[in-house]
């Protein structure tokens, strides 16, 4: 263990502030708990002159992170600029080239790049770390990595994208269309300069591409995430999921199966009484099922200066504790290559559609559903002033290929007005 | 790192016995995870004919823990006996002098011995481990000692006894008195031997005191614990606290105030559509607040062979890992003396009491806690059949100091029939 850990920070926003001023704030704290004193060596940022409400004036300034990250009075490179490729990740392999420990909050760089450059900070001797780059300020990769480690993890799930969670509980809180409340939340700034990373969840994906790797000892696969976002979700399916006791979340669910790893980030129904179905606003959720412990929920602030800047400081005080960790929780080499599962384990449905109200109606959609072996657990009818017939339907354990076929098949009875919206039951 | 960890453990328990099992069905996982064979050398418990359902022909027996601490082939003592004191702390200490690391569950140990046996650990430059000793499977210890170490830890509060957690929730949920549902807990052998280290607090408080050490760089100091158990809880409480919109829990709540360090072990209302106040059964939770990260909920299950056995190899694999930590989160020798607080901090105050239905009774009481300085925040008297009126008080926040000297008072004036039942709402 050295006695002083020098860092060198490369980005200033919101989470690189937020670090320099932990540093700044609590030399006496961190000290006390790592025996070792941490040190800001050099900075890099964008822009130099801009008032970011700290003090940087005792640190040197470069304005080439690489330059940055191979300094020799910096012991670990601590990456907070973001963007899978670019300065992010030259910076990145020139500090582990160099001989630095680093530490990230990236997960686009992860997600596409991790098993590279796991190999490459283990060919060199040095750690890769990133707590702050999975729900915010939740330490879910040291509990699934380290804490949880006696366990074969058989399920990881959670709410990984907080603006998403907080477009969702406002649409229902306020009664909001999607359109109106995206606006919203882009006035509040709460989105991405791309909108698609959030609502899309493609964020959310890299982040459950990350937790896949350690959960189930394989390599980072981020294109195996299947991807759906939540623009398509309608206040109507809000309220009618609602009054069948569940909540929409945006849902990441990772599992290794039988036909390989399953991993799906969707709109997704859960309980409106579990702990997921509970959480509102902006709040992250991680669920990790193991055959050991059962099942785990972590829940905090998925995002915010404070809380990804408690995230960067564990994984730097790691290193200045002398805790060495392969990034991924085993050796990179050792990291089997991802087999994606074709299909989603099977699951209830939910099914909303329009019908026209007429004698044998239902009959026909419930023959369609039939036809393809899907059964019917719960169905409601709602009363109606029109011709048109609101209709709630909740499978039993079905497959999206059996449901896609017996959509086909709604349709041609010629009794559905519209299309019908299908939504996967996550069961938790 | 060694390429072979060598375990003895002693109790062969539920614990011991779940931890024997991850060894010997997972040895492939945890060697890819940890680079490192784990392998059990030898095995001690008080009986050894008993079918325990897993295979320990392979391991040497030792009757004496002792012994079985100190044999040249153990590299790790796993201490799964339990009691403060007795075998489990002399093969504890015997473990450490002789230059092995330890790993154990044991709370009450640590509890009234903690400080004395890290000193022990730290003089010999073993570790002394004891994620399994707090709130079962959840990796708090860890999340606490590391991955939130970048915080000023404000606050840390949960639910730790699941015994407890369930009799309460039972009591709400089939509308039974505490004595019956006790007796059932019993039956179910959810009970200590010595129930009172359930329902009167004393094994939630033993874990109150190891976090409020880790969370403050305090000496543990389980004698500061203000205790009070669940055994005055009345189901009409229960009822009451809900109609206000509160559960009963019992809480463990530690923070550092200006007057000192604050634990307090006793049932508080939570706000029932908080984390807390939606825990059923024997799950248990932890609430950690930094100044950083917000607040932090961890939530899982508080006991059984899986949990306990997950958190037992957390931290046996991270000393395969060669994750080298001070036991409470910095060296012992660092741990400051615990001043504890004398009181406990202002707090809205739950009143339920029955007064007899004359005109000026209410008015008498609202007085008597004005003359005290409290305010009521909000009150309802509820309709009766008889001449004894049920009413029920919110107080704004105030000390328990006032509350005692309002109660005084309230007495005194002649309209209160019995005596009223005053509990803590803490607010989270």
């Amino acid at each position: 263990m050295t006695t002083v850990l020098r860092l060198g920070i490369a980005g200033l926003g919101t989470v690189g502030t937020g670090t320099v001023k932990i540093i700044r704030q609590k030399a006496a704290l961190l000290e006390a708990r790592t025996g070792c004193k941490i040190e800001i060596s050099a900075v890099s940022a964008r822009t130099r002159d801009k008032d970011r409400g700290v003090n940087l004036s005792s640190y040197a300034w470069e304005d080439d992170p690489v330059a940055l990250a191979t300094r020799d009075d910096v012991d670990v490179f601590v990456e907070l600029m973001g963007g899978s490729d670019g300065p992010a990740k030259a910076a990145t392999e020139a500090a582990l080239k160099a001989g630095k420990d680093v530490v990230t909050a990236n997960k686009a760089m992860l997600a596409l790049h991790g098993q590279a450059l796991a190999e490459l900070a283990e060919a060199n001797g040095r750690v890769l770390r990133f707590e702050a780059a999975v729900a915010g300020g939740i330490p879910v990769i040291k509990s699934l990595t380290e804490g949880l480690a006696g366990n074969e993890i058989t399920r990881v799930l959670g709410v990984m994208n907080g603006t998403c969670n907080y477009i969702l509980t406002r649409m229902e809180n306020a009664g909001l269309p999607y359109e109106e409340v995206f606006e919203e939340a882009n006035q509040l700034g709460y989105l991405e300069a791309d909108p698609n990373l959030d609502v899309g969840g493609i964020d959310a994906g890299h982040k459950l591409s990350l937790l896949s790797s350690i959960a189930f000892g394989t390599q980072v696969h981020f294109d195996g995430v299947e991807l759906e976002g939540i623009g398509q979700i309608s206040i109507e399916d809000i309220h009618a999921a609602a009054d069948m006791g569940y909540r929409i979340k945006l849902l990441g669910v990772a599992q290794m199966t039988g036909r390989g790893l399953e991993q799906r980030m969707s709109p997704c129904l859960v309980p409106a009484a579990s702990p997921l179905g509970q959480l509102e606003g902006g709040t992250n959720m991680v669920v990790i099922e193991g055959d050991a412990v059962e099942q785990i929920v972590l829940r905090g602030p998925g995002a915010g200066e404070g809380p990804t800047a408690s995230a960067v400081m564990g994984d730097v005080l790691d290193i200045a504790r002398g805790t060495r960790l392969s990034t991924f929780g085993q050796p990179a080499a050792t990291l089997v290559e991802t087999k994606p599962a074709q299909s989603a384990a099977p699951a209830p449905y939910y099914i909303r559609m329009t019908l026209e109200d007429k004698p044998g109606a239902l009959a026909k959609i419930a023959t369609a559903l039939g036809a393809s072996g899907i059964s019917i657990d719960r169905m409601r009818q709602y009363g109606h002033a029109d011709t048109a017939a609101p209709v709630l339907i909740v499978t039993h354990k079905t497959r999206r290929t059996a449901l896609n076929e017996a959509v086909i098949a709604m349709r041609e009875t010629g009794v559905m007005l519209g299309d019908p919206v299908s939504l996967r039951i996550e069961e938790v």
